[in-house]
C-alpha cells in the first residue's frame, strides 16, 4: 500500500488584524476559502469565539479550515516593539511563531504595520545580506501587464545601495510570483538623463548600471509609469509611499466624478490585497489597515500566490 | 489740460523656448491677445521674420504687439550658463535684459528650463533671504479652489529649512495671485502623524510648526491631496516633480480609456499654462517644454496674472 505525501499550502490569516477586525478579517476569509486552491488551509488566528460563530453562521464546515485561538490584540496605536514582547498571545506574535516553526507557508495581517514588519524581522529575521526588507504594490498596466513599484513605505530614508537590493528583490518577485522571464527595471526619477534626480538617485543610478543581475532600462518618469517600459520600478519608500496614495486619490476622484471604468476600478485598494514583505526568511503579506472583507480577501488571494511560489525561498537563493 | 499716466502691463514672450517653437509660441500669443486686458502689451521676442510673418497671416495689428527681435536661440540639449554667456542676443538673455531693466513686468519662457533657472538668478537675482528660487504648480480641485504644490521640480536636494521658505512663498502666492486670505498650508508627506517621512521631513514638520507667518495644519497624504484641505502643499522638488508628473500619467489613462470629464480634464498639463519662479527680484514664468499653442496661451495668461498682482514684489516684502 503507498502512502501519498501531500503537502497543503497553509495561509495564517491575522483575523485581529486591521480596523474592522475581526468582522472584515473573518468575511475576507469566508470569501476567499472558494476561490483558493483545493491543496490551500486556511489557518485563522484570532479569537476562538467570534471566529467560530462567523463560521458557524456562515455555515462553513470544511477540513481546509483551522482555527488558532489567540487571547490578545495588538493595537494600531501601540508601540510595536514593547506591544510583541508583551503580548505573546496576540494574534500576530502567534501567527510569526508558527510561520518561523515552517507549520505556515506564509502569514497574511492587516495590522499595525510596523509591527508585522517588526514581527517579521524578529520570528524569521532578515536574509543575511539584506540591508532592510521592503514592501513592493504590484500596479496593473491597461495591457493586463504590470508595474511593480518598491520600496512602497518602510524604508524612507534610503542609502543608493538599497535601491539595487530593491531592484533585485522586485525582480525575483515579478519572475517567480507574475513569471515575468527577464523583468525590466526602471528608477523612478525626475527625468530620463542619468544626471536627473537628487544625488542619491545619481548614485543609484550609477550603481544599478553596474548590477549584472538585473536587466536595468534606466531613469523612468512618473509620467510614463503606466505606460509599460518597466516590470519593476524601484524607488525610496518615501517617493514610493507618494505614488501608491497618489493613486488612491486619484481613484477617489474618479468616485467623486461617478466615473466608472473596469481598468480604472483596479485602483481601488481593495484588489491590491496586501503587499509582500521582501527580504525576510518566510512569505509574509502586509495588507492595507482600513481592509474591508473584499481587500483581505484580495490578501489572502495574494498571500497563495506568493506561498506557492515560495518567494522567500527564491530571494534567499538570489542573495546568496 | 490732464495727462493721464497709464500703466500698460508688459508681458514678454520667448517665441524662440520651447520643443515646437517658434510657431507654438506664436499661436500661443495670439491666442492670448484677446483674453488678455486691455492694458496688457505683449512683447514678441525671438525671429523678427518668423514673428511679422505670421503676425500678418494672421491679420494681427495692434498696437499692443511689441516685437523685439532677436538672432540665437538657446537649444534644450545647451550647457545652461554657458549659453546664456555665449548668447547675447538669444531670446532668453534679451528677454531677461529687459525684465532686469524694468522694460517688462513678466517674463515668460517654454525654454530650457535650466536655462531659464540660471537666466533669472543672473539677470533679476535671487531675493537676498531666499536661499533657493522654486516653482509653484497650482493644482485643481473638484470644488473650484487650487491646491498649490511647491518645489516642483528645481530643488531635489532640500534642506528642511528650504522646506519652510517653500511655504512662505507658497503663501504669498496663494494670497496675492489666487486670493486666498490665510492659506492653510499641509506638509506632503507618508502620513498624519508628526513622527512619519525622512528625517528631512520630520525637521521640516518641526520648524514649520514654529513659523509664525504661515498657517501650518500638519502632514499632508499624497492620497488626500485633491480632498482640499490645504491650499499650499510644500515638499522637495524630487516629490513634487514625482506628483506633477503622476498626474500627468493620470490623464495620459484617461484618454486612453477615452474617459472626458469637465473637471479632470483639467489635469491636461496644457491648462497648468507655466510656474512661477518664486524668490528672484522678477516676475518670471516658466512653461513647459512640450507646450502647444493652447500651453503657451495659458502660460501668458498666468504670466499676466502673476504681473498684475505684482508677486515678486510681494514676496520681496515677505522676505524682508
Amino acid at each position: 500500500m503507498v502512502t501519498l505525501s501531500f503537502h497543503m499550502t497553509k495561509i495564517g490569516i491575522d483575523i485581529m488584524g486591521g480596523d474592522f477586525a475581526p468582522l472584515a478579517a473573518l468575511e475576507g476569509a469566508i470569501l476567499a476559502l472558494d476561490k483558493l486552491s483545493d491543496d490551500s488551509e486556511l489557518w485563522l488566528i484570532g479569537d476562538q469565539l467570534a471566529i467560530s460563530d462567523l463560521l458557524q453562521q456562515s455555515g462553513i464546515d470544511s477540513e481546509r479550515v483551522k482555527i488558532v485561538p489567540t487571547t490578545q490584540v495588538i493595537g494600531m496605536e501601540e508601540h510595536p516593539i514593547k506591544a510583541l514582547q508583551s503580548k505573546k498571545d496576540s494574534s500576530l506574535a502567534v501567527g510569526f511563531g508558527l510561520l518561523a516553526h515552517k507549520k505556515l507557508d506564509v502569514f497574511a495581517s492587516a495590522g499595525h504595520s510596523g509591527a508585522v514588519m517588526i514581527g517579521a524581522i524578529h520570528s524569521v529575521k532578515q536574509i543575511d545580506s539584506v540591508w532592510r526588507p521592503c514592501v513592493a504594490s504590484a500596479f496593473p498596466l491597461p495591457d493586463g501587464s504590470k508595474n511593480i513599484l518598491l520600496d512602497v513605505g518602510i524604508n524612507v530614508d534610503c542609502k543608493p545601495e538599497m535601491l539595487v537590493q530593491f531592484a533585485k528583490l522586485g525582480t525575483v518577485y515579478a519572475r517567480e510570483v507574475f513569471g515575468i522571464e527577464n523583468p525590466k527595471v526602471g528608477l523612478l526619477n525626475t527625468g530620463s538623463e542619468e544626471s536627473k534626480g537628487s544625488l542619491m538617485y545619481q548614485k543609484a543610478h550609477e550603481l544599478l548600471k553596474l548590477e549584472s543581475s538585473i536587466e536595468f532600462i534606466g531613469n523612468m518618469e512618473s509620467r510614463d509609469f503606466f505606460d509599460g517600459h518597466c516590470d519593476v520600478t524601484v524607488c525610496d519608500g518615501f517617493a514610493g509611499n507618494l505614488i501608491l496614495k497618489q493613486t488612491e486619490a486619484f481613484y477617489k476622484l474618479l468616485k467623486k466624478r461617478n466615473i466608472e471604468d473596469d481598468y480604472l476600478n483596479q485602483f481601488n485598494y481593495e484588489n491590491y490585497g496586501g503587499t509582500p514583505v521582501l527580504g525576510v526568511n518566510g512569505n509574509v503579506l502586509l495588507g492595507h489597515g482600513i481592509s474591508n472583507a473584499n481587500a483581505i480577501c484580495n490578501m489572502i488571494l495574494a498571500a497563495e500566490k506568493v506561498a506557492k511560489a515560495n518567494l522567500a525561498e527564491h530571494i534567499k537563493k538570489a542573495f546568496n
